[in-house]
């Protein structure tokens, strides 16, 4: 299929004048065809009345029909072949197998709210009986589920073309929930883009979708961005990308006639503590593992571990040495773009520059215009807490180890920090009782606490969150990956004493979906 | 129990020199003893970092702890007898009969939430476990519960001095999810607030909970408000009132450097619609409901039905003459507070000089300086139409009949409508098609939708919603009355490979809360 280079406006491919924009090579930093159509104030306008008209009709739907688009959705998406993941490694200098990871992780998580759809579960729906007879007045039937915000706007992510873009968990959970999405291309990888969308469309016709239910707008700059965030009839955004991108995101929403939720997903560094248990067990397989997590993917995941705390002494020098010979031998890897590229390196030359902070290993030397070379740095607890701005995100395979005196120190640096992705504690069984100190305080920084792990890994299941305190996301009541993700979507209402023939299905009485009925859970 | 116009910081009664205030009694206008502090910078950090220190030991404690303090609040809150009555009288205007009822409800809703407490499904655990040979990578072990977000500061509100106010729903809520509470109390009525924050302390003396768990802080003017909300410790915020009140929150808590959600109940006109075959039925039966429910409380209810849209025709003629005949033998009331009533006066002031409305009838003439007198308005459907903005709420027991053409104009007039709270269908089986296809209109206008009743009874339950879209709240995706309002202090928090020794009781393998577990539901 060659790329037109249109747009997908309420799913019809739509082609415009003027000038276009093309993708460029993240190895080489040079343009590739074809050109793509930015889109005009009037096809915002087409895409937002569509997926408002579309609404009623989708989110009306039995979850059934929406649980068979979703996995069209992913059909499709597999039926692409070769094509979708070479034009993705071409756009996003990403390495074969890690596309072809992705997009099994894209259809993946695509039927998984297939399944989350036909279990129901996510209705929360309730039911209150009612009690005529009860005194001093009757109490009402009441019957509760969660229904769809309205149409969505999803920014595609750059560093994840195919899971976090056009059809990834947003885009996934938003028509899941029963919302109309329409998605703001990332402009890094547009041929991707219009790759997933043509199969979003395809799938939507094979499964009699409304035309409105998608639609793929580019852009250049912010403007339409812009649009899509004020549009009226957008009632929820989901976004993931930098600090400044995200909050620019929320005040716009937040100054509309009528506010609406902003899921933006944005910094994160993800601290590591390396406990004294497990660094006089294993320091050299730890400091293995932390670069290997590091560098994978070009250090270029929310998740990567840009923050390691330790207690001096001889372990952690062990810790330090092994860390430091597999950084030296970390290959260099070509970034998503080279603006991501430029970021990275300022942001290491950043730390570089700065007094308290010691560079002790560099990966190899870049290997094109657009590689990015690892860095690992290191800090004494004293200086972290001196100056806690060391602790801003640098996107790429930069990472920061601080060095405490003593737990005391540890536990103030963990005061210090911003709401996070993540947290992970490296532990022995000798260190329980200091984990059990540490967690309430990791409970209130991050969204997952992991244990002798690497936060890179990112499951996508049931009990996932992937979310957290702000900066790291907009709205840490939330997660953006996993099936609760479906709730950033939802909101609730409730029906008293209406008609069994005018109830929703799910809040009749013959239905099977899991629910709580006159105060007790049923399956 | 004499009053004594202290403040509660951290549990512990405080007075402060310097100008105080005096309640005024609702009902002549005149100040009533005592004088009641007014709380200092020092007292808002003092309440702010006892309230931090004691969220990890609050937010740690067995549910079953946190239950016994909520029923040892109820139980403390009854003992008050009919002092509390008595001065939340005094204070509101309201009735008697009105007031022991809402000290039922409060008490009521206090152990619904401990109940809910000892369910546990609150927390929404989930497991996922391990399969260490999955390929191409292991999958982890993910376990997922909700925490509370930290402290929670609340706004009492003056129209249900008990329910929603020192020991009122957000504030139950709160602690329930495990959120040490800073209450800002009402200037109308101190005097119940002391009384009601006596029994919280006394309950948590009893208990053994940490003195930070609640605080009740005074202040004149907004100063003391504006403190607690931009304070970094206070993680969210719950509010009823006014729309000005509530957007004004809004804004500061975005504005914070850390943004938090901030949950406020503002203003809603419950639209009523009186289909054909109900207004063929029973059109005096509906006139006399109507005006029974519109004055009620003198009108000062957030599910009040301000407005009624109905068909033209004869039916509703001989509704508009019941409803007239009702209003007209409907006796004035004593309203909340001065400013109240004059808001109201003249809000009926503003609808009387609009061309577009005619008054049909008048409440019984004011008994006193501060008595609303009740007042019916109607006015063509192409008129509202012309100018929504006559739909704009008049707190009291004024209301608005749209008189519309057809079903068309009905139907449009609903388009234009803000966010609401409620929305009433009155409806006979003839009128079931009708009803069905203003439906998805109505999910999408109101948090709660009503067949056949009217609004001002909200049963405090597991399926209720009292919530809906802006403007109705802030935040159309929670309640703030029933079970599901804990989830407003929640957030996910998933824990990856955790030993079990360092997991949440819930999450271990022998917890008896309902949990999703490798995606089956169990109770």
């Amino acid at each position: 299929m060659a790329l037109t280079g249109e747009l997908f406006v309420a799913s019809k491919r739509v082609s415009r004048d003027g000038p276009g924009f093309k993708a460029v090579a993240a190895a080489t930093g040079t343009e590739i065809e074809p050109s793509f159509s930015i889109a005009t104030t009037e096809d915002v306008e087409t895409a937002a009345a569509a997926a408002e008209a579309a609404f009623p009709i989708y989110s009306g739907l039995p979850r059934e029909d929406r649980a068979k688009f979703l996995e069209a959705i992913a059909d499709e998406i597999e039926a692409l072949g070769d094509e979708l993941v070479e034009r993705a490694m071409q756009e996003s200098g990403l390495p074969q197998a890690r596309l072809t990871g992705e997009r099994g992780r894209t259809a993946g998580q695509l039927r998984l709210f297939a399944k989350e759809l036909r279990l129901g579960e996510y209705l929360r729906a309730r039911i209150d009986h009612a009690i005529p007879d009860r005194a001093p007045a009757p109490k009402p039937d009441l019957r509760l589920r969660h229904v769809p915000l309205g149409p969505v706007t999803v920014f595609g992510a750059s560093n994840f073309p195919l899971a976090f873009s056009v059809a990834g968990g947003d885009t996934a959970s938003a028509l899941a929930a029963g919302c109309p999405v329409i998605v703001k291309g990332h402009s890094a990888h547009p041929g991707t883009s219009e790759l997933v969308a043509g199969a979003i469309t395809r799938a939507a016709e094979k499964t009699g979708m409304p035309a409105g239910v998608f639609s793929l707008i580019n852009g250049a700059g912010n403007t339409v961005g812009q649009a899509l965030v004020t549009d009226p009839r957008i009632k929820a955004v989901g976004f993931t990308g930098s600090r400044g991108g995200g909050t620019a995101l929320m005040k716009l929403a937040q100054n509309r006639p009528i506010p609406i939720p902003v899921y933006a997903e944005m910094s994160s560094i993800n601290p590591v503590f390396l406990l004294p248990g497990a660094l006089a067990a294993r320091a050299e397989a730890l400091g293995k593992g932390y670069i290997a997590s590091l560098t994978m993917g070009a250090g270029q995941f929310c998740t990567n571990p840009g923050l390691v705390l330790a207690l001096e002494g001889p372990d952690l020098d062990t810790f330090v040495t092994s860390a430091s010979d597999a950084m030296c031998g970390a290959p260099s890897q070509v970034m998503l773009t080279p603006g991501i590229h430029k970021a990275y390196e300022s942001g290491v030359a950043r730390w570089a520059s700065a007094p308290a902070l010691k560079l002790v290993a560099k990966g190899q030397e870049a290997s094109g215009p657009t590689s990015g070379r690892g860095a690992l740095f290191t800090m004494t607890g004293a200086d972290f807490i001196a100056d806690p701005s060391h602790a801003e995100e640098v996107f790429g395979a930069a990472s920061l180890l601080v060095r405490c005196a003593d737990i005391a120190e540890l536990q103030k640096v963990v005061t210090l920090l911003e709401g996070q992705l993540t947290a992970t504690l490296h532990l022995a069984e000798s260190d329980t009782e200091l984990a059990r100190q540490l967690l309430p305080s990791l409970e209130r920084l991050a969204g997952r606490i992991l244990a002798n792990g690497w936060p890179t890994g990112v499951e996508v299941t049931d009990a996932q969150v992937h979310g957290g305190p702000f900066p790291s996301t907009s709205d840490g009541r939330s997660t953006s990956v996993g099936t609760l993700a479906i709730d950033r979507f939802l909101r609730p209402v409730a029906y008293q004493d209406l008609p069994e023939a005018l109830l929703p299905a799910e809040l009749r009485e013959d239905s099977s979906v899991p629910r709580r009925i006159d105060g007790k859970p049923t399956l």
